[in-house]
């Protein structure tokens, strides 16, 4: 019987330092930096064409020192979704998968589960049946799985199960399947002096154990949907206790209120990939004078990734996409315009 | 009769360079650097003792490559107070200073308020019987002052603040009445690999228009109390209207979980002077490994500012102040230690 052991002393820097160990992230890490090492240009995994040449326009005017659309460095701020604009998010969020193996993982000490929703629906693998329990067999599962244990203990739990979980198609990591052409194009950014944020709906304290590893992005430059916690003092040692309880849901209208919250200052650039980015590429883009970039990435190559928009379950872009087109949002069409999707490739 | 006024296309960027633009600013931004550059050693305005050398022994020890307690730069999280620790609380924190003024400009909109409590308390400067009004008068007061806008106007409505009001003991702008010994301290700790946060029980969006000019300290590494607000289109310009609902009070145990929430990490280094920061001083520096460090302003001086600690109604330091000698946090005495408080002397 598996039970969540405490880790009162485990602290980030001795994680990260064991995570940044792990052969499958350094793979990833020196694939990226062999690409950067041998290719001169920026963005070596885009191809020419439009797509390219409207981020690296943009960069250019917003960095021209005393041209008309300069932009101080503090003030270049990028924002950017993370499920399917910088990993992969089918056949379903990689979050949920976590949320799925956390039930099975704890599901000998709840026998009460196998004839209890959502559970049950879980165990037997039966996704049409969890996803009629509804928000409310969601929210229940985001209580076993993401509440009941120190911020630090869930920390450990992401981190231990990132380094064994697979993806079911490419039998890889998840962390490895992120996409080699954003992964360029968030240094291409920072080279450029921006600071990068993610802005995702997924659990923040999901996302932070591995960003910075991963994509170069802080933990306090991550910004997600979140739980409530509670400060207790346990034996002299602090510690922050997750209740089961939404503090915030970071998509949709949430972004812009995340980004005001989280950073204080509008950015100049977002990235996205779905509906769920629409109003933070509005807050980005709109209403403001001064160059501005709004991009989506349209997941449109089945045979290296996906293909999906518009009907899609997970990272459905519909409105976005439309809204593209009158705002002069960049749309990626994934398959023309990226030479290369994975770091693996 | 004064109406609060629409700015649909104001920037963060337009308003700081106004800002920065003030004459009182730029004074205590010229006093600032006046003394970095005249001072050889760091921290000129702290009295030689064991204070001052507490912080430069914790600095040089976090800082030493190879050393036993070495701390990677991108995990040398500071974290400051901001009422009492870095800018003047008394006789009133500064934000109710703000909110009381603010009735008396809205007050010929609302004739009503001359009968209706707390507001004909706040329109009779009769501060005892606001007091009497409670935590309901006080939400009140914060809803009528702080909400009803978007939150490029009351970016707005502090700055335009901000440059008139005067303290009433010193008859200076406010924005003067921070510790020269304090920026003296961020600016060292960033010459040093730190990142600066401020983490304070007062409003985040009180503080973000005017930390990067006053402290060097950006909208995105400021953390405190907030209300909640809603996005919405107008005229397909996107704005936040701020609501009349606390979302968060980032004070005691709030600011463990503030820091959480915002930042991500824990701090290695945690400054305060107020009960209100015992919580952040404990998630600093209990429980974990390394080299930790807590400091408590202890105002001790009458004759150039202030001497309150246990029975003061603002900033009361009790319960902390008694933890610091368990803990080994640093105390400053102020009187003893401090060289030089405000900029302007």
């Amino acid at each position: 019987m598996k039970q969540i052991m405490r880790f009162p002393r485990l602290d980030r820097r001795a994680l990260l330092s064991s995570l940044a160990m792990l052969p499958f992230l350094s793979a990833a890490l020196r694939s990226t930096s062999a690409v950067a090492q041998t290719q001169t240009g920026p963005l070596p995994s885009w191809n020419e064409g439009p797509t390219k040449a409207s981020i690296v326009d943009f960069v250019a005017r917003v960095t021209e020192s005393g041209g008309p659309y300069f932009v101080p460095p503090d003030q270049r701020i990028a924002t950017f979704d993370n499920d399917g604009t910088l990993w992969i998010e089918q056949p379903m969020y990689v979050q949920l998968a976590f949320a799925l193996d956390r039930v099975k993982v704890l599901a000998p000490m709840h026998p009460e589960w196998k004839d209890k929703q959502p559970f049950a629906a879980v165990l037997n693998g039966d996704l049409k049946a969890f996803a009629a329990s509804g928000e409310k067999g969601v929210a229940e599962l985001v209580a076993v799985t993401h509440a009941g244990m120190t911020t630090a203990e869930f920390e450990k739990i992401v981190i231990d199960w990132l380094a064994t979980a697979r993806d079911v198609r490419f039998k890889r990591p998840y962390t490895e399947l992120v996409y080699q052409p954003m992964l360029e194009l968030l240094a291409y950014l920072r080279a450029n002096g921006f600071k990068t944020f993610i802005v995702s709906g997924g659990g923040i304290e999901f996302m932070r154990p591995w960003t910075e590893t991963i994509y170069g992005v802080p933990p306090e430059q991550v910004v997600g949907s979140s739980i409530k916690t509670r400060y207790e003092m346990r034996d002299s040692t602090p510690v922050l206790f997750r209740l089961p309880e939404i503090d915030f849901i970071d998509d949709k209208s949430g972004k812009p209120i995340g980004i005001n919250s989280h950073i204080g200052r509008r950015p100049i650039a977002a990235f996205g990939n779905s509906d769920g980015d629409l109003e933070m590429l509005q807050w980005a883009t709109l209403g403001t004078s001064g160059a501005r970039f709004g991009l989506i990435v349209h997941h449109t190559d089945a045979e290296r990734e996906y293909a999906y928009d518009r009907q899609s379950h997970f990272g459905k872009l519909d409105v976005a996409l439309d809204a593209a087109a009158v705002n002069r949002w960049t749309v990626v069409d994934m398959k023309k315009d990226w030479k290369r999707i994975f770091p693996f490739e």
